[in-house]
């Protein structure tokens, strides 16, 4: 397909590694038969973002229009579209399209897709008609079927984008280690956009949460704002050692370099400690793991069906992001404050009333 | 008990850390009524055998007599033993004691036991009379009827001896992670005494077995000796690109500082890493947990079922350890080859044959 087809469409993109997000136009493809086009109304604001903007990794094909935790209105459908219609409330998550064929697509754990080059994300990556994928810094989206999900009524918008990656990315190793039948045990690390979602999934499931840690500061908020029962300062020792063997899963939400072994050591026999803030290399002593048959796990966002079953939950039960809703012109200044984790706990880009052609 | 009564027992001892081993006479309590006395016919050397006698933990409590992989023959039981009988072939691996009313031990894994102080070890710990454990480099042993396993007949004593430690260790995991139900893509890293009964429980479990090594020089043995099905050393970039996600497991038992990273871009998704071998500090890079959402895990020998339940397998598919029998007056040169992997695979001594008043 000529990549100079399809619908206009206006966003935000860096340039180059410096990162400066600057108005950005672009095409969107048109739909093909399976594709939902909405109308951006909120993206949220991830590491992930900092990441591909200023290029840490060595892979970007700039310009890139980051965002993958977006939320908005249904324009039009492609004809054999039957989940969707104008109208409806819909996100999208962080990929945007797999191979729908191999056994993981398969099980609906696309996130982790075996086929030719995995799963495609939403920027950065080559899309099904060969142009770059853009993300949710902008004002119009065009997605296959599949990779779309409903709104519930019960949650607005803009407080729900930050469930699109923030909240299936713990709502994932919660559910899969049997968090969500409740009396469970679990710890959170990293009180940010994934740690407060962590806290508010494992409590509405029914479990005693603890905060862990390296802040006092975070106290206050996590036991009185987001409703956890303890808090640790993961360098108190003495705190450390009264709370070995007492949790059944830490979520470590931590994105820097950080010590593991304290949690480790917290965990009752069989517990694990799931890793889904992306750490850099982590060091790790196998004595806890051996001494308490414990397990360091590891996972990305989660499947198509458990990113539904999950937004279904937050409705339910009332879970949403704590956010900071900003104009997409704030955003390089949130990019700044992010990094030294200064939000509480994520920003969320009021994309329909501030990104204007 | 007054430590003073019991049977006279011989056995080699250390009396410091420099770890020379030395005869040395000591008491056996004399039976309770639960309690297994066996003469010991062999007992195998672990690389726990030289941390406790070399100190190297800070907690050894001199004269140490090692050895927890013993065989022997029943030679009387308590009035309320039922499982055994003067004559029968027995064995006991590396705990000889637990709490036997905690969670864990109810589920029968005392290896892990929630009581008091957790599990008594055979050696090194304060036994049920108050004196010091003293492990199986001896002439006799007195232990209770739980942690005592029957060693069938279609086994030799002295190749079933590692099987107490190094085969349960390796077997738990496998059947854990239902490696027993063959058809499985199976790794083991460290083909010492662990490793190289990972890949004969492996294969006789039916799963494809890849040896995972630093040195080509172990290629031959781990093929045709040990009838691995393939061979990858683990520096080399291009194999292990190879086999990136191609392996559900892989068991781990090198003792000493390696990278594991390797081993984790190599798991399907889901799979598990499991580490057996007590490795200090390891560096890993949580991404590649992430991406495959795979594990990294722990374990230590297994529970007295599983012990039984190992044994009665070994016995049908003819799984016993490759050794090197040796007198007990060798011992301390068999620990300087150990600290040098110079042994294919296990060190056995040859107790009920070398061991004199």
């Amino acid at each position: 397909m000529d990549p100079t087809e399809g619908y206009d469409a206006i966003g935000y993109a860096a340039h180059d590694p410096e990162g400066e997000l600057k108005p950005f136009k672009f095409k969107r493809r048109f739909p093909g038969p399976e594709d939902v086009v909405f109308d951006v109304t909120h993206c949220g604001i991830c590491y992930a973002e900092i990441v591909w903007t200023k290029n840490f990794l060595g892979d970007v094909q700039y310009p890139v229009v980051p965002g993958h935790e977006v939320v908005g209105v249904v324009k039009e459908v492609g004809k054999n579209v039957t989940r969707f219609k104008p109208g409806d409330r819909v996100g999208v998550g962080y990929y945007v399209m797999s191979c729908r064929s191999c056994d993981l697509c398969n099980e609906r754990q696309e996130n982790y897709c075996n086929g030719p080059g995995g799963s495609i994300r939403q920027f950065n990556q080559e899309d099904v008609n060969k142009t770059i994928t853009r993300g949710g810094f902008s004002n119009i989206q065009v997605t296959n079927e599949r990779y779309v999900v409903h709104i519930p009524d019960a949650l607005e918008l803009e407080t729900a984008a930050p469930l699109l990656c923030a909240g299936i990315t713990v709502y994932s190793p919660l559910k899969k280690h049997g968090m969500e039948k409740g009396g469970k045990r679990v710890g959170v690390c990293g009180l940010g956009g994934l740690g407060h979602l962590a806290v508010r999934f494992a409590k509405a499931m029914g479990n005693h949460v603890t905060v862990l840690s390296t802040s006092e500061s975070k106290k206050e908020a996590a036991l009185n704002e987001l409703g956890a029962d303890a808090f640790i300062i993961s360098k108190d020792q003495n705190a450390i050692q009264a709370a070995v063997k007492s949790l059944d899963l830490v979520i470590d939400c931590a994105a820097g370099a950080h010590p593991v072994d304290p949690f480790l050591s917290m965990l009752k026999y069989g517990g694990t400690l799931a890793l889904v803030g992306f750490a850099p290399e982590l060091k790790i002593s196998p004595h806890y793991l051996c001494l308490g048959r414990t397990s360091i796990e590891g996972s990305i966002t989660g499947g198509t069906l458990e990113l539904q079953e999950m937004l279904n939950f937050a409705a339910e039960k009332g879970v949403a992001a704590m956010i900071e809703k900003i104009p997409i012109d704030y955003v390089n200044e949130a990019f700044a404050r992010l990094l030294k984790n200064d939000v509480r706990y994520r920003f969320v880009v009021d994309v329909a009333n501030s990104l204007k052609p």
